[in-house]
């Protein structure tokens, strides 16, 4: 369980290497450039899209980046690579420099705070530096802000369509370590707890968790039964007795069992927890075994449904229970007020859209002091880049909604002018005009994150990460956070920075042609 | 970067820990116990499915394993955990129990070896010990099982989709982590080679990989162009020069520029290791490359085709060679023989189908020396576990081709009458009839791979692995191995297990009537 050599810098893809020595051998390695870290699309998870991302991952990069050198292990694994002609494939020169300089002390990070909401083409990560280990970072970069993103978006959504706290279990069915990961950025996008052991205690929240199957079906192989199950749970948990009630049949002997077991619980003093559902007709086992419940004077035990949910099943379930809970004489809103959800393999595979496309791409290159923008030609128009360097803004209208996120130059303020105008990131003729009166604040989203080898700041506390979402949540748009067709947020380039692209893109096609 | 407590043995869910300490109260704790892993259903990616399925990630669990114990800093996070009425939640009893017994020296497991071709029903991996301990370890071996099986199957059909060697290069946008357990499954699974550059040494297999946009961005942003950056890559890698010609035109510059190179390359003696095409209409792109690197003397020059690729993809572009190559006086089998596959997120990500839905069911129970079959009643027929413990078999036919795999009772042999009834593992009275004289071999696909806290045998190379996928998949049937509306493999009960099966069914709906 020592960390092993694929833990370290060799995280990363070998092409990364091989085009480090490259850059050593024609004496561009230390040739300061700028990549940007970015996404292009929301994830669209076929039905349903997301209206908005939420960035996670930068706290596990730092702590990586802190720690990542290519040490005499490393180096001595390189050394064992030979090219197809049989030579070794990388040089001792080569590796004599990145043993001095193989770290990401020389690299500086900007970056948006981690659990902020953010949206496509935005500059989310900014790295410069060295442009060899620059490079190198690429590959972990990705992996470690992708994935944990993808999983927060989908966590966000799911927490918005919830009536009540959302519990995270997907580990069993989970990428993986990667596991891990997910689950952190399930507490930090809306999920309240999670199953997963180690990982609420490293951030500090509670792990959730009441009883399987095979806990019924253990006192049934020994003659003993549901009921004499649920009873010794009672027993030993009498303050967190949340029974299972469908081992058997949920309500022939599931729900009786647990009221049997909670009336005895009420006698001695304590609150029932609460009964899971974890199969069946969720919506309609809800209704009758909140109504049960109610008439054995239950009204306040909490009802967890499981069982292949996500946002759009969370969607339909209080769906139905508006429908049918009256048919039983129980207000709906009574029967939602006491649910909670229990949501895995949907929330950490991100259902419907496994990956986030983040891309990590070279802007600029400095020479003689001054940043001069890099970019790659495309037949795409998607994926004509934004030059760098750059500055982020987020503006917010007077209601304190943000209206539009501003790409803008470096040394430029979006709100310089009474009047902005504003292009579309890649479709030319796209404009929209917002005046500086209508704005109520413009805000610099990119922040100092890494410096001299160091993270910028205290490592940050879950609570914190969850706040900025939450916080940035109610300044979105409704329309944007709708679960079906949501609004397109704008992310707009100013003038200044639309007509550098044009000519760059212009001097580009000039060059080839 | 050293292993933090979410890797150690709390890498599980809550609910596993709260179950164990019930069964210490319960004085069940020690009762020997049995839990089969198996999945219920090959992975379907929507238009296409699955026919079977690879099993990979023993070796990381058996590794896991051996390190994972309750030790002071795991029992010191549990006393910090209290139930809703502020009482500690683990007693320390428990506590005392789990600092002697907390590891898995009590747990026996069989195993199907990694690598082996597996089916849906077929217990994988067998489990037997303490019940307290044998519960603990569930979420673990699942997360470790499920995401690396659902990886290979992938990567096999990929393998078997492509024309030429696979590489796996799907870090950046994989599962966080997850990405190393996936590039291993990936290798496993039918991919040659892998860009990870860690998991490639750890394993023993050469990492590959060329250079990105970046690199002919970078001296483009110098003012040197492609051609500068390309003769720069055949100058320092002049036997591994592949060439990424889509950066700015591939058809106006990026090819004739490589062609410029190789010619340079080949007068010094060096062969050309390829060009890589990443956008555009992969397959006219090859047949076009294909045909200017012909008329240039390069007809055994690779072209590697990367983006967006997975079976379908693949398998479209060689349907697109055939019909297209011919057009322009080319040999379609010609073009085919030169590609060479990078594969990414598809692969990782398994897209279509995230996650396996591999379980750990408790199947049997110890009383007085013997095992108790167990079983959970369900309403989903699919859902009827079938009882424990069991032995299980692949019989082949006389071609020596894989026809049924077989669950029989423990001390029963499959062969053992000249007439053969099977039974459909969930479905009443579907049946099919074997003759004895038909199968050309039984063969045992249980295992022992862990006994007294300790691996049985060496720890596993990775060219066996692989071997063995190759090998099973030589003895598997064409139409199961089809990418789409594959055959369903026939995986069966025999008739004594099946009335077992039934018998407890039956008395577990009388004890609960």
């Amino acid at each position: 369980m020592a960390p092993g050599i694929a833990d370290g810098i060799l995280f990363t893809d070998q092409y990364q290497l091989t085009m480090a020595q490259l850059y050593f051998r024609r004496d561009m390695h230390e040739q300061p450039a700028q990549f940007d870290y970015f996404y292009r699309t929301n994830p669209d998870y076929g039905r349903h899209q997301a209206g908005y991302g939420v960035t996670v991952g930068l706290d596990g990069l730092l702590d990586w980046m802190g720690d990542a050198r290519f040490g005499p292990d490393e180096l001595d694994r390189l050394r064992l690579r030979t090219s197809s002609g049989g030579e070794r494939l990388f040089a001792e020169d080569f590796l004599e420099w990145l043993a001095i300089n193989g770290d990401f002390g020389g690299i500086e990070l900007d970056a948006v705070p981690e659990g902020r909401i953010v949206h496509p083409h935005l500059p989310i990560v900014v790295a410069r530096g060295p442009l060899a280990m620059a490079q190198i970072l690429e590959s972990s970069l990705l992996n470690q802000l992708n994935y944990p993103s993808l999983v927060a978006t989908k966590a966000s959504r799911i927490a918005e369509s919830a009536s009540g706290p959302v519990l995270e279990f997907g580990m069993r069915r989970g990428p993986g370590r990667g596991a891990n990961a997910g689950a952190r950025a399930a507490l930090i996008g809306g999920c309240d707890f999670t199953s997963n052991v180690g990982i609420s205690h490293e951030v500090g929240v509670d792990p959730q968790g009441t009883h399987a199957h095979s806990m019924v079906q253990a006192f049934m192989a020994l003659g003993l039964g549901e009921l004499e199950a649920f009873r010794a749970f009672a027993e030993v948990y009498p303050d967190n007795c949340i029974l299972l009630v469908d081992t058997v049949d949920t309500l022939g002997s599931g729900i009786p069992n647990a009221i049997t077991v909670f009336e005895a619980l009420r006698d001695a003093g304590h609150d029932p927890a609460g009964v899971r559902l974890d199969s069946g007709d969720l919506a309609y086992l809800a209704v009758q075994a909140a109504r049960r419940l109610d008439d054995a004077g239950f009204a306040d035990v909490p009802i967890v449904l499981s069982g292949d949910l996500d946002e759009l099943a969370i969607w339909q379930i209080l769906s139905q229970i508006d429908d049918e809970a009256p048919r039983y004489g129980l207000d709906p809103d009574e029967v939602k007020r006491r649910l909670v959800y229990g949501v895995g393999t949907r929330l950490i595979t991100s259902h419907g859209h496994g990956a986030l496309d983040g891309v990590y791409k070279l802007v600029a290159m400095e020479e003689k002091g001054a940043w001069v923008p890099s970019i790659k030609v495309s037949e795409t128009p998607a994926k004509v880049p934004i030059p760098g360097p750059n500055s982020v803004w987020r503006l917010y209208d007077e209601r304190g909604i943000a209206t539009v996120d501003v790409i803008a130059a470096a040394d430029e303020h979006p709100l310089a002018d009474e009047e902005i105008t504003l292009h579309h990131p890649y479709l030319d003729g796209v404009t929209r005009t917002v005046r500086r009166s209508e704005i109520s604040q413009a805000e610099s989203l990119l922040e100092p994150a890494w410096r001299r080898g160091a993270r910028v700041g205290p490592t940050p506390v879950i609570d914190e990460l969850r706040a900025r979402r939450r916080a940035d949540l109610d300044r979105l748009d409704i329309g944007v956070r709708r679960l079906v067709n949501p609004h397109v947020y704008h992310v707009s380039l100013t003038s200044r920075l639309k007509q550098l692209q044009h000519d760059l893109v212009a001097a580009a096609h000039e060059s080839v042609g």
